[in-house]
C-alpha cells in the first residue's frame, strides 16, 4: 500500500462522467512514472485470496502499437491513445502465495502460523480446481483491477476504453506472450481528443432480482 | 443513465479505505432503495457491446441467508451482512441486443441505421464465439460491475467483502438459478462491526511490463 495517495476527485463525478473514448490526442504521451501510480491505485482492488496475480503488459512503444493495430482490427485508439495496457492473469501467481503472504508477516499484519495456515487453504483450494476455473479466477480478479484502473485515469483527467475485439491467438504470438499469462483484455489510456459517446443502460429494476431468480 | 448522483465522497480515500470486511453488524439493514441506489452506480460500468448482462441476485431474506451459510462454508458475514448479492452474468443478453439499442435510438443517441449495423456486428461476433469465449465475457463485465458496486458501497460508509468460496453447483441448485444465468462471484454488503485487516499488494514494478513480456 505504498501508494501516493494525494490527489482528490469526487467518486460520483467520475464514475458519471467516465465513458469509454476511442479518439485520443496522439500528441499526449502520459509520463511511464503516472501510468504507474494508476496501477499502483488499481491493484489496491480485492483479490482472490490477495494472490496479487494481475499483470499489466503497458505498450507505450509506437512501433509495437503499430504491430498490434491490425490485430485489434483497426481500430484508432491503438494508435493514437498514450498505452495501450494488455491487463492478463498469471496462473504461476496461484503457486506463489509465499511471496506475497512473507510480506504481510514482515508488515506485522498477520503470524507466521497464520501464514502457513493461509497457504496450506490456497494449495488445496487451487488443487481441488480445474484449469478453467483458475482462469476464471484471473478474470474476476484483473478484471476488479483494470475498473479501478479506469476510475483512477479519469480521476486524473485521462480517458480508457476496454476493448475485447482483437485477435487473442494473433495477440498472443506477435508479443510472444509466455503460457502463464491469461488474456484478460486491453485498455486504451490517453488524453481525449473527442468524448465518448452517451450509452444507455437498462433500469435497475431489469437487472435485479429480489431473493429469486426462477 | 438516470441514476441520482447527489452524493460526494473523495475517490482516492474510497480506494485507500475499502478493505474486505468480514464481520457486521446484524442489526442493521440497508434500505431495498438504497440497494438499488448502489446498484445503479455500478452499471455505469463499461461493458461489451454495452449489452448490460450483468445481473444481480440480492438476498436479504434472513431464512435464504442461513440456507445460503453452510453453502459458503459457514462464513459469519453471509448470516450478518445486510445483503448478499450474488453477482451473475445472462447469456441470454448476446440475443437481447434490441432491447438496449432500442432506446439508444429512442434517446437519440443513434439511428436505426447505425443501431442495426451495430445489432449486426454483434451478432456476428457472438456466432463466431465459443461458449467458454462468451462465459468470460460475462465474467468480465460483472466484475467491472462488481467493483464500481464496492466502491460506490465504501462511499456511503458501508463495506464489502467479495466472495469466491462457496460451493456453485450446490448455490444453484438451491437457489433454482436457470441456465441462462453464469455465477460470477458474491458480495456482502452490510455495514461493518470491525474494520477489514490490512493487506499487502506486491510492488506496482512487480506486476507491470514495459513493452514485452518475454
Amino acid at each position: 500500500m505504498q501508494t501516493t495517495l494525494k490527489r482528490s476527485a469526487d467518486f460520483y463525478q467520475i464514475i458519471k462522467e467516465r465513458r469509454s473514448v476511442r479518439y485520443y490526442d496522439p500528441s499526449v504521451k502520459i509520463p511511464d512514472e503516472e501510468i504507474k501510480e494508476m496501477i499502483g491505485e488499481a491493484i489496491l482492488a480485492p483479490n482472490g485470496y490477495n494472490l496479487n496475480a494481475w499483470r499489466f503488459l503497458i505498450i507505450t512503444d509506437q512501433a509495437l502499437k503499430e504491430k498490434l493495430y491490425p490485430i485489434a482490427y483497426h481500430q484508432q485508439q491503438v494508435l493514437d491513445a498514450s498505452a495501450i495496457i494488455a491487463v492478463m492473469g498469471d496462473l504461476e501467481a496461484f503457486w506463489q502465495g509465499e511471496r506475497v503472504y512473507q510480506r504481510a508477516v514482515d508488515a506485522g499484519y498477520m503470524t507466521e502460523e497464520v501464514k502457513n495456515s493461509i497457504l496450506s487453504t490456497i494449495k488445496n483450494w487451487f488443487e481441488s480446481k480445474t484449469q478453467e476455473d483458475l482462469k476464471n479466477t484471473l478474470m474476476i480478479d484483473a478484471s476488479l483491477a483494470s475498473m479501478q484502473l479506469m476510475l483512477a485515469a479519469k480521476a486524473r483527467g485521462y480517458d480508457t476504453v476496454p476493448m475485447s475485439g482483437y485477435d487473442v491467438e494473433q495477440f498472443r504470438k506477435v508479443f510472444n506472450i509466455p503460457d502463464r499469462y491469461v488474456n484478460v483484455m486491453l485498455i486504451a489510456l490517453g488524453k481525449a481528443a473527442k468524448p465518448g459517446y452517451p450509452t444507455v443502460r437498462l433500469g435497475v429494476d431489469e437487472v435485479v432480482f429480489w431473493n429469486t431468480m426462477s
